[in-house]
């Protein structure tokens, strides 16, 4: 089984983070046919965090969690803690993939995107 | 004359600030139809500034600028501190039009892209 775990960075206000739920609940309608689930996470500031996000979806069955970063620069979040949670999760699970996705920054539709919101 | 601003939080970390300014550059390329110019901005911790942006389009001819908010949350940053610098600009400059499209987070086409950066 697949899962997909989006992580965002958490906020202190809480209506940021419930903006990344609606977007992940989003994304888990339009990922419907190619992953079992779609879970979110924080890295820090809010619930639940990155390792208990990984853990939900390998206790919900994953043999493969993608970690896809909700990241618009690769600063160090993206370069080393996220890579750091995910490789020593990653150790506690040898019999389980998971991987990490390229941040959203890197995206190629980004300026068609931009360009439709500016019409 | 048309001008798309695209106005990013900004970093103390300068490749972050060059990764802005590459996807500003994207977005001229996928703009070049419908606008004049598409020129960059930070509302903190890089230059330009948005006061500085918004002037550069006015100078090279813009009647009408659209704020584009790189920025995936409705935070403060979004709902009131570039409100506020873009309602300053435009009462200085009566006789143009600058005004605000939705930010970045609230784009439709978000889980797709997020789908497509999974695979």
């Amino acid at each position: 089984m697949k899962f997909l775990l989006l992580v965002a960075h958490g906020s202190r206000r809480s209506e940021s983070n419930t903006e990344v739920e609606q977007v992940a609940a989003r994304l888990a309608e339009a990922a419907a046919s190619e992953y079992d689930g779609v879970l979110h996470a924080f890295l820090e500031l809010a619930e639940p965090s990155i390792p208990d996000g990984i853990d939900a979806c390998l206790a919900g069955g994953a043999d493969e969690v993608t970690v896809l970063p909700y990241f618009l620069a690769a600063g160090r979040h993206v370069s080393e803690d996220i890579p750091e949670i995910v490789a020593a999760k990653q150790a506690e699970y040898p019999d389980r993939v998971i991987r990490i996705a390229p941040y959203l920054g890197t995206a190629g539709e980004l300026p068609e995107l931009l360009l439709n919101l500016s019409r």
